[in-house]
């Protein structure tokens, strides 16, 4: 393996790319270049962005893209792109070589090689800091967490306020649906500073699908699944949790399921503690559910049973470094972040998900996640 | 320049590139693999995706991603990742060479290529036929304006009601804030189905930063630009419409400025038709500004004057394919669909932008977007 060299090259937008947020600390909507060079920040924006980055952002030095690309120009001529761009900085940073994250964009990639540069990708992560968190991190993702309480509190007053008619719930004279209990919870969440994206809130067999966001009327006596997970706006970190929900009067498999998926979450989260594996971990959870009888099984048309990792890391991008999953071996770091997010999934009987936040401590765990597990609502 | 292969890849997830979500037509949150083979479309799902990418996607296939792994598995020994699981696809539908968009990325180039892959960068965009709207795409993007409209009436309403007290704007007997404003008008949107984002509110000075948000109490007398690009949910296209008001009594030198920003919209689009340059469009604008006596300049912190595009394409990502600025030549084309956006900042004076929305057609426009320019609200 080649060293890497100390130089950082990043080409990506801030929505795109979680490191460049981390690096900068200033949301940009286009992509634009950034580099690290002997621990100094260097970005180039355009006319359009540029004071606002000044002001706003992390980088110790901005340049004017319209000044780059003419200083650009006079080496390689008019037709220049920001290959040649970033190439004439090199040459004025007098570097040669740049550590890339693996998902850098090829098509520059090749040009910049063609234009004499040595670019080396990063081993794993490209900031493999960012999995360890900082405590001003650790407040951000509360932060995060509480605003998925604020939606489960306003979830909990619509479903109790609901009334219950034959299979139907009615709120407020008409059918209560996904799309009005989301509206409601994320409204609440935004009116709080959080910005939630594609929350899920899906009730019955729509469940059962883990990442399907719900739609159409929720019934009585099924389980409801909502799972937010809501960026702090002013941070950009994020939270996430899962509650799982019933309207009504549950059946005694319903009740048993519900159990054994919140049992499966205690068992794991006991478990972890700095340099446990991951895989470990949710094998632990697999064999909670094999215990009580809970067979994962793989259809043509889809799988029952637990069929998605146990946990993810979390931080200024819903997925990232960290994870608890039957793929691959993964030792888990002091200081990371984690959900912990069992579930089970049987069209029929619905689905259910119970989703915390821990912080990775020597001896165990930290909450970052706190809200009842009070799923029955009359 | 090689010709490009008939056989399509791509590796992202939908946020992040909207040429996967106009090929697949499915939200899909992390990355994934999807390719395009003899008309027909295939992708490579986890369990976690796998029914739900089968029911709502356009794709043809949806194969396992598990069973995916296992076959590469079979081929390259335990240690495989998503380049192995590609090239064991290839394999089997017998194709060594694929078209890739250019911010494919990097490392899975690299290693790709090394498995004996061709990969091809597309010449310019991956689906140059995104940029020619069809009717019901056309409606789609009316339907995100008519979105804006919905926030420039919440906005007008509230500006209205609000009270005058000195330089204080009073709403509800607090001061009224770019956050306020903001949170309503983006509240109205999402009621309707839009999902909008980053919408800009910002008042007086901030305004004079194109991309700044806004944030903090609004200001009587002063000019407030409100730019809102919500997605409509339910088919992922965007609206995009800038409205500039301003509550109070305008001073001679903003009305000034106002009309002279409407006055080149105006001309600006009587000039876009099929085959015209987009360059030559921006040029007519910086024309008209200059005429004005508006002078653009390029300082130290910043610039001030007219220093952005005059328009950009607009469909499942709010900046895609189809330009009018002073950078490139570029030929419009019929049935492409623009933004028409010039703005004048001077800090002092505050900033004006008016942005309306357009289809280019052989003989001239089609208007997409519609609402009134009544900026003063007393």
């Amino acid at each position: 393996m080649e060293k890497s060299p100390p130089a950082l090259l990043l080409f990506a937008n801030t929505q795109s790319s979680s490191d460049m947020l981390y690096f900068g600390r200033v949301d940009v909507h286009d992509p634009f270049i950034a580099m690290g060079i002997r621990g100094k920040k260097i970005t180039v924006q355009s006319a359009l962005e540029f004071s606002r980055v000044k002001k706003n952002g992390a980088f110790d030095t901005v340049l004017s893209r319209e000044k780059c690309l003419d200083q650009a120009k006079a080496i390689y001529g008019a037709k220049v792109g920001i290959a040649e761009m970033i190439a004439t900085l090199a040459k004025a940073y007098k570097q040669h070589a740049f550590r890339i994250p693996s998902d850098f964009p090829a098509a520059l990639y090749v040009k910049l090689t063609s234009l004499g540069l040595k670019l080396v990708f990063a081993e794993g992560d490209l900031f493999p800091e960012r999995e360890i968190k900082s405590d001003w991190e650790v407040g951000c993702i509360r932060e995060g967490n509480r605003l998925c309480t604020v939606g489960y509190i306003t979830a909990e007053k619509i479903l109790r306020a609901a009334k219950i008619k034959g299979r139907h719930l009615i709120y407020q004279g008409k059918p209560l649906t996904s799309e009005t209990l989301r509206f409601q919870l994320e409204t609440a969440i935004r009116e709080q500073g959080g910005n939630p994206q594609d929350s899920i809130v899906a009730g019955g067999d729509q469940a059962c699908d883990p990442h399907e966001r719900g739609s159409g009327p929720l019934h009585a006596h099924e389980l409801i699944i909502i799972d937010i997970f809501p960026r702090v706006i002013k941070t950009g970190y994020f939270g996430d949790m899962t509650r799982t929900y019933l309207k009504g009067r549950p059946r005694e498999v319903q009740r048993r399921m519900v159990a054994t998926v919140r049992e499966a979450q205690k068992r794991a989260t006991k478990m972890i503690r700095a340099e446990v594996d991951g895989r470990v971990v949710h094998a632990t959870v697999n064999e909670c559910f094999a215990d009580a009888g809970y067979e994962t099984k793989h259809g043509k048309n889809g799988s029952v049973g637990f069929f998605h990792g146990t946990g993810h890391g979390l931080g200024l991008a819903v997925h990232e470094a960290g994870r608890m999953s039957g793929v691959v071996p993964y030792p888990l770091k002091n200081g990371s972040v984690l959900t912990v997010e069992p579930g089970l999934y049987y069209p029929g009987l619905g689905g259910c998900r119970w989703e915390d936040v821990v912080q990775v401590t020597a001896t165990g765990t930290r909450p970052l996640s706190k809200h009842p597990y009070n799923w029955e609502i009359r």
